[in-house]
Parts: structure tokens; C-alpha cells; sequence
């Protein structure tokens, strides 16, 4: 094995860069050269790369975003574009190409693999934690922090005013960021996708809840953390809902994309020097065909399947104690 | 003298319990008593109050919101309510009384004063700067970082997506925090109240801005800071706008009461101790009916009514360096 | 059951609130009556307590120290001082007593145990992480984090002089934090006290390393964590002997104490949270003798003296990685 | 006017970035070629330069550290030195040389005005904020952040354990970190270089004030601000020394270096782009041997001789509060 490309394709996720800095030095540990392509499939579409030298990766571990840059690709996924891709890699004389990125990137990596027969290899790359088989995604740990950090100082806020405040955070279809968020701002509500598989939340209890809470405490601040795509309008509207019929004023906060950015936390860049190391050591290995994840603080090979034919659950302990325990109703009955 | 009183009104800032703490510490160092009524002027209404000892300040000079609340209130507005309010003060004998808020407390203030013939000293307390006499308001210094940091988040993701950002700030009234996010960020365009007192932003002017930025660099991250209010339907509609237009997405970030709360930074921490401090001194020196703030470097002593009628101006020098300078259109001609 | 008992003891470690308020608010689920000893071990003899309600631990969740204070305590460590303790316990009708601390303080569980019938359930709350039996410790996180924020500063201004400097952390008898700020800040060099058990770092070698990387990279910085301990004097004296030896600039910086500080990172708020909850949980199931930890992402319960037999180890991919791969000397030749 | 330079010389601060970005983008606004220097005036005598666009100041206003790197330089304060610049300045036919730095760094600009005739402008560069003839230097508003967030996370383990630490803080002749990081860190104590010029801290008076507020407060957290330099040995020694004459535990935490990295405060990013935009234009008017400095909020000139003649003072009514007012001794009196 003499040469091994890298991109990174999906939404973008802090610790990328370390992803890319660990494979770049990894590679040329073992000799190899690196080469990286940018705007993720679309680079591999237009053969738009660089040579990846270890003075690139320079002090590139605590930035946020991706220096290869991320994009959608439609093309890339007919069979045109795969073939496409596979002639760029051969003509470059790839051995080995490595994808950080989420879900949808990985049915991407599935879909060249018809065309190429050289390595691919996935890294876990997004915010969601959305991925079966590793514990953790790189950029998980860094949103949940983020996300506390806004929501630490909204209840500041909500304090001095004894307020209602609900906030949306990402994770259309997982709630880890959710659920993570609740429980250690200590939140007094929380609205998660895996709990609103078939139907809405259910106005009425939620009102209720509200109620009961400032029956119990007196006026007070209260904070719903509720994942995007939960209620038609998002939390915007259902602040508005609520305000409607609690007669208590109701402020939505949506955290957005400020969720995406920031220097990686420690856990998300050592994830990802760990699975960068890693996948340039899979490939050398004649690895193909998997994402390296973390399980139980040992890295493991994922056939890319199976990242995604099952559901990774939540942590049912944590929705317990946040559901139960920790309910402010149940726990002065 | 012998007895002082503080209170926070309208929306809470960081530094208000910094300037509580200098409050209380000067007022024992001078030998008063001091009392702290509850949930602005509601708890003058409604004789809700805290005796306040050094004890009671200790370690909250890193802590946002207010440990007094604060809370809107109508009914002090009345001629009922100034009565009340005076009767209560009389009652518990007080010789002055310490208001930290905006405009509309200082508004209460020269209300109360038409009942009550006690000191009344106002201190800045809010995020948005629009304070005619101080050259910062307590709050404003953190709220411009607490942007700043969400915006250089943004940046990370705008970047590795090449991608068109919308990030609505506070400031309803007033570009002070729109103008400072935008310089110290960045930022391609800003959108400030006081630039469009008259009419809405041109959007075939910003459409075109977007447009030539992206033949001069290619394709590339594209800041825009939004002062609320500017654009009917906020940020989110005026992205919906430009994308249709441009048909480049375009996503709104919408940074809300996140800008509220989170510990003050060092200035704030230090603009509210020295105007604390001062508050006391002004208010044994038989002082009353004004604002203390601070005027280069300098305490200063403003009477309400300035506070309000004359508008507070932005920096022009800021002003012309975000608009021309550093404008990347004008820049690279 | 109906009184629990709650102390931390030892270092103070970021998340101690968060476990004192899980307990509170799971003992009050459960219908038990809480009480928080003050001062650790001395809070017990000299029966100083508080009774904590939920309203006690409202907006703990986040703050950094320890509500409950904490404090060394000899005169417990004797038999004198556990009958005293046991007496006390005795006469507030206390059925379980949870513990947060360290090593120390799973020893003075187990002393105590000799001579009160009581359940004795353990919480590993420190910085170091060096406790057999669970993954991480509370505080364990948030101290890598703050060191990984002073040493990307240090960063910047070694970069800027492309200087050397020497960062001391904390782990007098455990690498943890040291390892895992090294491999998150991209560190050139580390020495962790698992590495030199039986001899000091050689000083020639550590030399060698240096000017090796200057070779290659041209004049660059340099980075080196170190364990406190590892070297008489510490980062201070072999930095001093560094800059003899190379005649190059060497600076320590010492993090000391700053590392015990701070708001809790997420992780360890739910750790916190996680193994809070379930202390009351095992105390109601009538366990004694063990410490609740956390491993492979499931809560498990860990005999006291099975927490300190056994070292726990560091992870070896993560040191090979450090030590190897990403070696700058041995990755370029 | 075709070309200018620019270079970073002496310590590094927060914001020198910014104040490149500035020059960079004002230069090109103004038609000019924007020549980097590297390495200060060590780049200056070795002939050590980039060609700076617009693209290369893209993301480098949140950076700590500097891009062009800086440096001690002997060599360049000698006659032969100040010809050899003067040579290098006008074989690159550059016009105006902006040097960014402090002090040390406005004497050499004066050293080589008497060899060079090209307009010389100084921007102040330090986090000491030790430069006459302006209210703040670049990257002095960050550094009280730094060291507040370092303080307000040992407040934390102080408090818990009821302790006394002693914080060093840089300042080898200016106490301004001190001053203000004692004032918004609600430090006890403070020892500043302008309060002790000829003279030590009297021992007695410092353990006299620990045991009375000891005495005051009961056992409670005590910090204390020492300015670098102050004591013999430092706050390492003072510690060990108060330490036996108290028989208190006392701890120092040197912050060191952390305080001159990381990403600027929005202060010190605005103040750097106003003075660096106002550099270019006074060089094009035609000034030279000056400061660019902002005082009372608006942009001033000031000779460099002024800038070292005159000390600037410490605010003395912020002194007056933390030494007086604030003082839980004479507080509580």
C-alpha cells in the first residue's frame, strides 16, 4: 500500500480536523502518502485534492469546521458518478480511501464500493451520535457541551425571571443531543424524538406539568429542552401554543447551527486521533467495508451495514432518572 | 443616612449582581443597613424584600441573572402604584433607593419620585448599550462576547460549507451589540436599526453584495449580523429571501436570551462595581433623581431625563471601517 | 429506609454538586429523608449537618466546588473517631451514608464500617481518575478540559516564538489527565509517572527529541506535558535543565489547582447524575460496601477494596498513538 | 504611498491578528501592497518576508498568537542593525513599516527612524496594558478574562475547602491585570507593583489581615492577586511563608503564559481594528514616529517618546473600592 486519500462529507462536526490530522500523521508513519479531497464526494467527482503533508495538520487538532471542506453531493450517487469517482482514484493510484462523516456519507462509501475495488474505510463524523455501532460520533460530545453551555446561561436568564423557556436543540431523528442537554442543565421537561415516534406531544400534559410544577415550587423557571422536528414549527410554535394556554409567558430559544462549530472538547479530539489511527491501520491491514467505532473504550470494526440497519437506543438509566427520578411532579408527591 | 435599598427591573443583564454585591459592600463599609426588594418593582409594590449583608453577596460576583429577580410590572405606573411604593419605603424607613435597569426603570424612577421625596440613584443594567450618558451599560461587554463566541462557531461550520449565515442579535432599538458582533467577528454584512430608521435593507443591494463577494473570492462563507427588528418576520424570513433570490441556502441563526445570561466578563464585572460603589457615595452625598455611569474613564453623574432623550450614537470610526474598509467588495476593487 | 446521609471528602472535584443533587433528588423520590454532613469526615464527628430539600439543590447542577464543603480529617482514621462517627450517625437515625470522594475516602468507608452497622455506598469523585473499578471519575473530565484550554494558550504563544514550554498537570500517581491532555493539545512529548515507576525521565534523551524535532520542522514549538511529580522540583527545575542543556528557552507553566475548578462539563454531569441516582437505588436494596461506578457505559457496583487494589490502566492504543504514530520524530523519518 | 510593512515584535498578545488583518485589509482598501515581516526585527535585518493578500487574513481575526511570528532582537538595536533594516526597507521600496509591540518594541522604531526615512507607525501590542498615551493595549483586555476564568475556577476549590490561595498574575511593572483581576475576581487581598516601589509587602500586615477576616467571616476562602515580581521567590515563596506564619495552608497557582494565548475578547479584536485601519491612514497622511492609540474612545496619535516618558496610572478610584470599600476588613468594621 502506497497511497490513501481522505474527505469529509455531511453536515460538518467539531474534531474532523483532528480525524484528518491523525490519519495524515498515521499515514506517514507507516510511509504512506496522503492525499485529501475536498467538498467531500464532490472532490471526488472533479478530482479537486491536495497532497497532505504532516506540516498541514499543523495545529489543526483544536479547530472547528473541516479543512477539506464538507458538501452534498447528488451526482455522485447514480451510477455515473460512481464510476467517475472509481477512474479519479485509480488514475491517482489510491489504495485506500477513508470518509469521515455521518449516515448518509456511508451508504456513499456502499455505493462506490460497486465501482472500486481499492479500501474504503468510514470514520464516524456528526453531531447526532445517529450511528450504530460506536458509542460515540466525533463532534457528539463537543455539541452537548455547546448546547449546555447556551443552556446554562438561559436559565440565568429564566431565574431572574421566574420564566418558561423552551429550547431546540439538533438531532432530527435521535435524541442524544436531547436528552444529554436535559439532564445536565437540569431541565424540568424534555422532548425527544425516540419518545414521539407516532404521534405528538401531548399539549394538555405538558401544560399540566407546567402547572403543577409552579404549584409546588411557586413561580419559577422552567426549561424544556425539545429536539428539532418534534412539534409543526418547532419550538417556536409551541412556545406559542403554550403561552396560549398557560397564560405564562413562553420564549423559544433555537440553538441552530452554533451547535455544528467550536474548538473540538478533549473527548471528541481524542475519539477522533483514536479512529484515525485506527482506520490508516485497518486499510494497511486490507480492511474494507467498515466504519471504525468505539465500543467500551476499545476501537472495533463495523461492517457499514450495520451502522445503520439498526437503531442505536438511547441510554435508558438517563431517560429514567430524567423521566422519573429527577421529574420535579414526581419527586415532591 | 441609615438605610439603602436596591432593586433590579426590566430585562436582566450580566453584572446586575455584580453591582448588587458593590452595593451592598459600600453600603455596610459606610455603615447603613441595606435591603433588597424582590422582582423589581413588584416587590416595592408589594413590600417583598431581603435585608442584605456581606454575607449574603459572597461569590456572586461571577453569577449571571440577578439573585433580587426581576420582573415587569404595570401597575407601579399609576399614580396608585407611586403611592403605594412611597408608602412601603416610608414604612421601612429607607433613605435611598438603588435602581439597576434600562430606560423604562428609569422611566419607574422619575415616577416614584412624584411620591416619595427619598434619593433615587439609577444604575445601566442591560445588555443593549442604548443608555444616553454612559459610554457602556452593565451587561453589554458579556453580551457582545456571548455573540461573539456563537458567531465564531457559525463561522466554522459557514466555512467548511462555503455557506450564507444570517445571525440575528439583540437590540431592538439599537446596533451597539449588531455593530460590535459584526467588526470583531468578521462579518461580511450587518443590518443596524440605526441604518434603516426609515425604510427596510435593500434586498436586491444585499442579494448583489452576496453575489460579487462570490466572484471576487470564489465560493466561499458568508457572514450576515441582524440586528432584531429590521426585517419584518426577522432573520428567518429575510434568509428565506435572499435564498430565493440568490438561490443559495442562506440559514438564519437566531441567538436570542442565550445574549441574556452566562457570567460577566471582566468589564462588566468592573464597570458594575465601580458604579456601585459610586451609587452609595452619590446617594449619602445627598444626591438624587440621576443616573451614575461612566464617561471616559470616568464616573459621572447623568439626570435621568438625559438618559432618555438624546440617542446614544455608534462609533462612526467602527461604523466606517465595518462599511468601507473592511468591506470585501469595496476592498478588492 | 428513611434517612440517608450524604459528605464529600478529599480533593474537590467538578460535579461533586451534581451528585449531591442527584442523591437529594432521588432520596426524595423515594420518600427519604436527606441530610448533607459539612466538611467531610470532620462534619461526622462533630455532627454538623444540614437537612437538604430539593429546593437545596436547585441550580447546583452546574457550579463547580462542593455545597457540602470538604476538608482532610485525620482524627477520624482512628478508633476513637469512628465510634464518635458511628455514635453520631446513630443518633440522627441515618440508614445510609454515601460517600463522594477519592481513594482516601473509600479507606475511611471501610474504617468507619467497623463500626456502624449502616449501608456505606462510595462515589469516586475526583480529578485524577485513578480508581479501580469504574471508567471515569466525576471531575475527570472537566480537568482535562481545563487543562486543554491553557495549553491551546500556551499554544498560541509558543507558536508565536517558536518556543519550548513545559506544561505541569496534575496526577501525582496517575497519567489520566496528563495522557489525555497530551494527545488532545497534539503535545510533542509527555511523561506520565506509569511510564517512569523506577527511574527518572532521561534528561539526555528528552534532549535529543528536541533538537531532533527542530531538525526536521525547522525552528517550531514545542510542547511537553508532565505529570506533577515526575521530576524533583518539577516542570520548573527540568525546565531549567532543559534550557541548560539546549540553550534553546525553556518556560514551565504549572496549572496547579485551576484544574480542581470550574463548571462541570457535560459528561461529568451526567456521570454525576447517573451514579448519584443509583447510590440511593443500591442503599434501598439494602447493598453496603461499595463504590457505584460506571463501566462500558452501564452503572456497576465495586467493592471498596477492590477500587484500590488493583491500578487502573492507562489506555494503550491512546499511548501508542501519543508515544508512536504521532511522534513528530518518529513520524518523519 | 505604494507599499507598506508591518511586523509583530516582543511578547505576543491577543488581537495582534486582528491588527494585521486590519493593516491588511485598510492597505488594499487603499490600493497598497501589504508587505509581513517575520520574526519582528529579526525579519527585518534577514530580509524575512510574505507578500500579504486579502485571502491571507481570512479567518485570522479569532486566532491567538501572531501569523508573523515574533521575537527578541538584539542584534537589530545596534548601528550596524538599524543600517541593515534601513537597506532591506528600501530594496523592497517599502514606504511606511506599522510595528506592532510594546515598549521595547517603540524604542527600536525610534532606533531605526535615525536610519530610515520611510513614515514609522507603532500599534500597542502587550496584554500589560504598560504604554502611556493610551487606555488600553491590544490583547490586555483578553488577558484579564484569562486570568479571571483561572481565578473564578480556584474560587471554587478555595471555597470548598475553606483555603487560602495566592494567584500570580503577569505584570512586572504595571499592575493593571492585578488591579482588575483582583476587582472582578472579588479578591480579599492585593499586591501591586505601583503600591510597592520601594518596598516590600509587610508580612505581618498580610497574615494580620488573613486572621482578622478569619476572625470576621469564620473559616472561609481567601484569595489573594500578586502582581509577578512583587516578592522574592514569588507567590510560591510568599505562600510557604505565609503558610508558616499563619500555619494556614496557603497555595500558589502562577498563571504564567496561559495569560498571553487565546482566541481575543471582542474589545481587543475591535480596539486592533481600529487601530490598525488608523495606522494605514496616518501613514498615508504622512505622519510617522508615532503611536496609534485610542483614548476616551477615539482614536489618537501620540509621539513615541510619550508613550515611555510618563507611567500611565492605575485607575484610582477602582484601587480606592478594591482597597477600601470592598475590603472585608474595614467593611465589616
Amino acid at each position: 500500500m502506497k497511497r490513501i486519500a481522505v474527505l469529509t462529507s455531511g453536515g460538518d462536526a467539531p474534531g474532523m480536523n483532528a480525524a484528518i490530522r491523525a490519519i495524515v500523521l498515521a499515514g506517514h508513519y507507516f510511509g504512506l502518502d496522503v492525499i485529501g479531497y475536498r467538498h467531500g464526494f464532490n472532490g471526488l467527482l472533479e478530482q479537486e485534492y491536495q497532497v497532505l503533508q504532516t506540516s498541514d495538520v499543523n495545529n489543526i487538532i483544536q479547530r472547528g469546521g473541516t479543512i477539506l471542506k464538507s458538501a452534498r453531493c447528488k451526482p455522485f450517487k447514480t451510477e455515473e458518478g460512481g464510476q467517475q469517482a472509481a477512474a479519479n482514484l485509480q488514475a491517482l493510484e489510491i489504495d485506500a480511501l477513508i470518509i469521515i462523516g455521518g449516515d448518509g456519507s456511508f451508504h456513499g462509501a456502499v455505493h462506490l464500493s460497486q465501482f472500486w475495488s481499492g479500501a474504503i474505510i468510514g470514520l464516524p463524523g456528526t453531531i447526532d451520535n445517529d450511528i450504530n455501532g460506536t458509542d460515540a460520533t466525533i463532534g457528539y460530545y463537543t455539541a452537548i457541551d455547546t448546547a449546555l453551555e447556551s443552556i446554562d446561561k438561559v436559565r440565568d436568564t429564566a431565574d431572574a425571571f421566574e420564566r418558561i423557556f423552551l429550547i431546540e436543540v439538533m438531532g432530527r431523528h435521535a435524541g442524544f443531543i436531547g436528552l444529554s442537554a436535559a439532564v445536565c442543565s437540569g431541565a424540568e421537561q424534555v422532548l425527544l424524538p425516540e419518545l414521539y415516534t407516532d404521534r405528538l406531544p401531548d399539549l394538555q400534559a405538558l401544560v399540566e406539568h407546567i402547572q403543577t410544577a409552579q404549584k409546588i415550587r411557586g413561580k419559577c423557571s422552567y426549561i424544556m429542552v425539545v429536539s428539532e422536528n418534534i412539534w409543526p414549527g418547532g419550538a417556536a410554535d409551541l412556545a406559542n401554543q403554550l403561552a396560549e394556554k398557560t397564560a405564562i409567558d413562553c420564549r423559544p430559544v433555537i440553538l441552530g447551527h452554533v451547535q455544528r462549530g467550536g474548538s473540538p472538547v478533549s473527548l471528541d479530539r481524542i475519539l477522533a486521533s483514536k479512529l484515525g489511527a485506527y482506520a490508516v491501520e485497518a486499510a494497511r491491514a486490507g480492511k474494507t467495508g467498515i466504519m471504525i467505532g468505539e465500543r467500551n473504550q476499545k476501537v472495533v470494526e463495523v461492517p457499514f451495514e450495520q451502522t445503520w440497519l439498526k437503531t442505536k437506543a438511547l441510554d435508558p438509566y438517563l431517560l429514567h432518572i430524567q423521566q422519573e427520578m429527577f421529574d420535579l411532579v414526581k419527586n415532591s408527591q
